[in-house]
Order: structure tokens, then sequence, then C-alpha cells
């Protein structure tokens, strides 16, 4: 299968294959395609014979420790401040390579390290709009996921290098940051990729999503059912809210990532086109915004001083209260949202109704 | 892209172009893989000139209406009997195709109808054990979805025929027999199929998974919410067991099916090899077992009266209670699942524990 090149394409690839010694680093909160495109590249360098070092801020997902764990020893490392033998891998690193990010304030720590450390970084991301600072950065925002780059750049070295760890990791990113194939960013060109790395790599997607998805836990379904409760529908069922407070948290004895994918189910109802989240924290109220097709939400999401994708943003209002900021989200819907015939003072159907007010009474947590 | 042939395929294929008239049926209550399949061979026949039936002996279900809103007035119909014009169309033409079902019970009165017209009948379908009163079968055991057959068979006629009708309902079909490309028999020419037809059809992914799959009603997330409160595990947590009483139906006001799914939660659970729901109907209680990985249920099933799939079975116990027909699965787990260390007679862990009869209790329905 020919491969989808580019000159941005080739300048990363040509500075990883001269180089002898590189560290790999993600975003915050890394997801199955940042950890994955790290590891398939980090493989497939160290199959060329490369020193490699993948160094995140944060730590893997619990949902991939499987994947971390079938790595080399020494391959993944957390940074901490002061560690020595990390500071020198930057050092005297040939190459960085930043992947599924664009912009130092998404890689925290390890950003500041990469940036003061003098050392070429390269950078490949499906992102829009990236910060100035990569020396050879290749973004294709027409990509579902930065892991089907990394396919592109690990097949223009060698097909070959498509071992099973390589095309474990590339399926891993590619499945995860496209929804199992859903979202409008897949494409046949996503399709023709995987059908190469599941042949090449001899994988069998089923216990990849097993690993990942099927690692729910008692605590997490109570906190689904109860977060399914108080999903709430306005402006004529447009938009969906629903809430998860501390007391639900603790009742549940969930983790607080199991709250992760919550909003999808207010999202799955039938009309809904924008649906948001609120996660009660002791600090202020996380905002979570996702949407279904030409409805975008993220000028939403600024004006509650967050941002990101047209189709799922994210916002968190500092000491913000949940019932206020609730109000607040669903008020200045109209704004933000298609939802034809209704106006900001829409109180019939927008705003929070005494059945909201009630629902939320239900739940004991910091309402006001 | 090199079509898959095979002699058997080449028969029905050969069959299909020789015909003018032809008639589609498939199994009760058909599925997004029995629908699309029969969706794309009728289209594609159309295209090609014949004229061409999809009867079916039950009705499309709700969350592929859309689909079928989409095809030409008058290319399917619900089987009625006594409907001339739907019996001529079946003794008039040239041949009949049973497609994702291979034995008589499992088409319904469509079934009985063609097998007592006289007139040849292909199948193409990916189940073991087909039944031998077709003239020209096509078995591939080893595809993920019927749908899948229906494109080596549309596009061994002409590649050209795929267009967005026709890849849209073989998207259909392939996306939901896989799980969205999860299940072990998803293989690199299920992606590299659906490559060549989203390319073809121009076809975008995420409007037919949000027809498909976000149509949840209020009602059925309430049922869903629900029946999470009931998810218990037996036997150190490899069987996970949940239900549905007639109330709890009645309180959400959720349709019957709108319980599909519902099992998947039991088997997401962390270390759960196999899951079962018990829904409770007037006459008995339905079973469906599911299980991941090489734990077969299907043998467990048919102790039930039921059967199927190693992954998937189910079966019906009449005039059963739910409590009884709960302990006689749960204690009959440990001949029929993986569960090393337990035996049947392993009361502290299997069987209905104490909590289990408490929880089982605070739903009122028919319960022994």
């Amino acid at each position: 299968m020919p491969v989808h090149d580019s000159p941005a394409l080739a300048a990363v690839r040509d500075a990883l294959v001269a180089a002898d010694r590189v560290v790999i680093t993600t975003h915050l909160r890394p997801d199955g395609d940042a950890i994955g495109t790290e590891i398939a590249v980090a493989r497939a360098l160290q199959a060329l014979g490369k020193t490699v070092l993948v160094l995140n801020t944060d730590k893997v997902p619990r949902n991939l420790d499987w994947l971390a764990e079938e790595q080399p020893a020494g391959l993944m490392a957390v940074y901490e401040s002061g560690d020595l033998a990390q500071a020198q891998a930057v050092a005297e690193a040939d190459a960085l390579l930043v992947v599924d990010a664009n912009a130092a304030h998404r890689l925290g720590a390890v950003g500041d390290v990469f940036r003061k450390s003098g050392r070429p970084v390269l950078l490949i991301d499906h992102h829009p709009d990236p910060e100035t600072w990569f020396d050879a950065p290749c973004v294709r925002t027409d990509t579902a996921s930065a892991a089907e780059i990394a396919y592109e750049l690990i097949a223009g070295i060698d097909p070959a290098l498509v071992d099973r760890a390589v095309a474990t990791a590339l399926y891993v990113g590619i499945m995860t940051d496209t929804g199992s194939f859903r979202y409008s960013a897949t494409t046949p060109r996503t399709h023709a990729i995987v059908a190469d790395i599941l042949e090449r790599g001899d994988v069998a997607p089923e216990p990849i999503h097993i690993s990942i998805f099927d690692g729910r836990s008692r605590e997490g379904l109570a906190l689904l059912s109860a977060s399914l409760a108080t999903i709430t529908t306005h402006y004529e069922g447009r938009l969906a809210t629903m809430f998860v407070t501390q007391d639900m948290l603790r009742q549940s004895g969930a983790f607080f990532d199991e709250t992760e994918g919550l909003i999808n189910y207010g999202l799955s109802l039938d009309g809904v086109l924008a649906a948001v989240i609120f996660l009660e924290l002791s600090s202020g109220v996380k905002l979570s915004f996702r949407s279904k097709g030409d409805c975008p939400i993220n000028q939403w999401a600024s004006r509650f001083g967050g941002g990101g994708h047209a189709n799922a943003s994210g916002a968190f209002v500092k000491d913000g209260q949940l019932s206020r900021t609730i109000k607040d989200v669903v008020d200045s819907a109209p704004m933000h949202i298609v939802a034809p015939g209704a106006t900001e003072d829409d109180d019939d159907d927008g705003g929070l109704s005494e059945a909201d007010l009630a629902l939320l009474a239900q739940f004991k947590g910091s309402i006001d």
C-alpha cells in the first residue's frame, strides 16, 4: 500500500532516521491516541537500533496499563523534576518528538523541558493551529488520529517495521480516537490503514477492545446508574444536561475518571443536538460539552473560559456553584447551538424548571 | 480490489444475474446485517434492471426505519398471509434468496412460502450448519457479517454497483454485526471492504452510527438505570447476572426492544467472563447469554432449551419464575463456563445469596 507522504512528514521521518537518541512526549491526561502513537513510533525506532525514551508529564490512564506493561523495561517514564537520567536523556537527544498535541501548555512540565533543551523538536499531530516553536512540524488536520500519521511515518521507513507491537499500539490510537471508527474524521484511508496493520501485526481486535472498554467496576456502573437519573432535556429536547455531585461520586465509590463517557448517554437521546455534563469538584465545576454533526459548541465552551473542538469541548468554572453553573449554561445555549425558535428568554423550555430544581435538591452536594 | 470469490458464491451470483425477478428474505427479528444485506443486494439487482422484492416475516427494527425509508417504494414488504401480490411475486420469481439465516424455523412464514414455492432458493450466510434444502448455498463462517459476502457478490458483478445506496446498506450490515469492528470475526478483509465501500459510496460513517445508536428514549435510559442496579456477580466475579421485571418495564415506560444491549453492561465488568440477563415476560423468562473470548456458552443455553453462537446465545423458559430461573442458571454455571475452583455446590459464591434475594425482593414482579 503506497504511503501518503508529504515534505513535512518526510522531514520528521528523516530527522528520526538520522537520530541515535530520541525522546517522545505527548499531552497531559494522555488518551489512547497519545499513548498508542508514542509507543508505535518508539518501538519502530527501537527496532532500528535507536535509544528511545517516552517521557510524559502524566501517567498512562488505567485502561491502557496493559499496553504500557507490554513494553520493554525503561521505554516509558513519568517525568520527575530532578531526575538526572531523564534530564540527561533530553539533553543528549538528537531529536525530541511531540505527538498528538501542538501547544506548550498541553504538554505540562515535559514541554518546558523540551523547549529549554535547545534540542530540535519534531511534531506529528492532527489538531489545528500548532504553535510556531516546533522545528519540524507535521500537522494533518484531515486525519482522525495522530496514530494514522505515525503509520505513514513508520511504513515510509519500512512497512516491515509494523510488527505486532507497533500494530497493536497503532490500532489502539486509531480505534480510540475514531470512537471505534464512528467519528466523521474516519476515512477510507483510516480503514485501509487498519486492514494493513491487522494483517502485518496479526492483531485480533477483540482482546484490545476488551482491555480498553471492559474494565468497568461495580462502582463505575453505580455512578452511571445515578448519573442517568439526572439527565434533563431543554429546548424541546435539543439540549441534554446531566451532572455528578461530590456526594454521588462518594456514594458510588467510583473514581473521578469513571465520569468519562457519561456525557455520551445524554448525547445518545433521540433528537438531542448537544449535551453538557457538570462535574462538581471541591474547587468548582468542570463542564464537558459534546454535540452531533454540524452543531459547533466550542464558542459556547469558551464563554465559560474553556474551548476545544467543534463537537467536543470543555471548561472549568472555578468556585462555581453547581445549580448556578447549570442555569448559566442552559440559559446561554440558544446563543450557541442550533435551537430554532428558542431564545435566551425562553423560560418555558430552557433554564432550570421547578422539576429540574427538585431533581437537583435530591442530590446533596455543595448546591446553592 | 480483487474479489474473494468461490464456486459457491459464483453459483449464487450467476443465478441472480440470470434472473429477471428475485424475492429476498431473512430471519425473524431482523438485525442490521439482515436488513443491510437484503437492501444492498436488492438495490444492486434493481440497478441491473431486475424486479426485486424484499419480503420479511417481521418488520424492520425501529433503529433501522431510516434505512428502510430511504428505499424506493415497493422494494420492501412485511409478509401478510393472503396477500395475492406477495404470493404472485414468489410464484413468478426466477430466484429466491435467503440471507443471514440458514434454517427454515429462523425465517418464519416466508420460509414456508419459499420452500413450498418450488422456485430455486439461493443462500448467502455466515452461520455454521446450514440446512440442506437450499439449491445454491454460499456459506462463509469465517466472515463477520453476511454483508461482507454480499459485497463480494456485488463487486464480482461490477464494483460500480457499489453506489451510495448499496454502500450505506453494506456499511450498516458490516458495522452492526462486528460490534463496530470489535468482534473477533473482524478481519483485515473486513476493513479493506469498508475502505472500498466508504470510498465508492462517498459514505460518511457518523450519521449512520447516530441513526442506529443515538435514538435512545428517556424511557430507555430509565430502564438502563434500573437494570444496572440489578447487576450481581457470582463465582468470584466471573459471572454477572442482571434482570428486567415486568414492573421495571412498566415503571420506566420503555419498549421491550429497549432491553437489547443491556447485557453488555454486565459483560463489561472487569474480570467477568460471561453474563446472563433475565427478562420477565407474562409467559415465562427470556434469557440472553453473552461471553468474552474463549468461553463458549451455547451448551449452557441449550440446557435451558435454547442455543446460538459460542459468545452469544439465548433461551426461553416457558412459565419460568424469575428467581427460580436465575437460581437454576447460576447454579449450573460451573458446568459450562470456565470457573476454576468453582463447583456446582459452591454455595458460598454461586447461587443466590441472601443479598441477591433481598435485591430481587425490591422489584415487584411475578417473583416466587
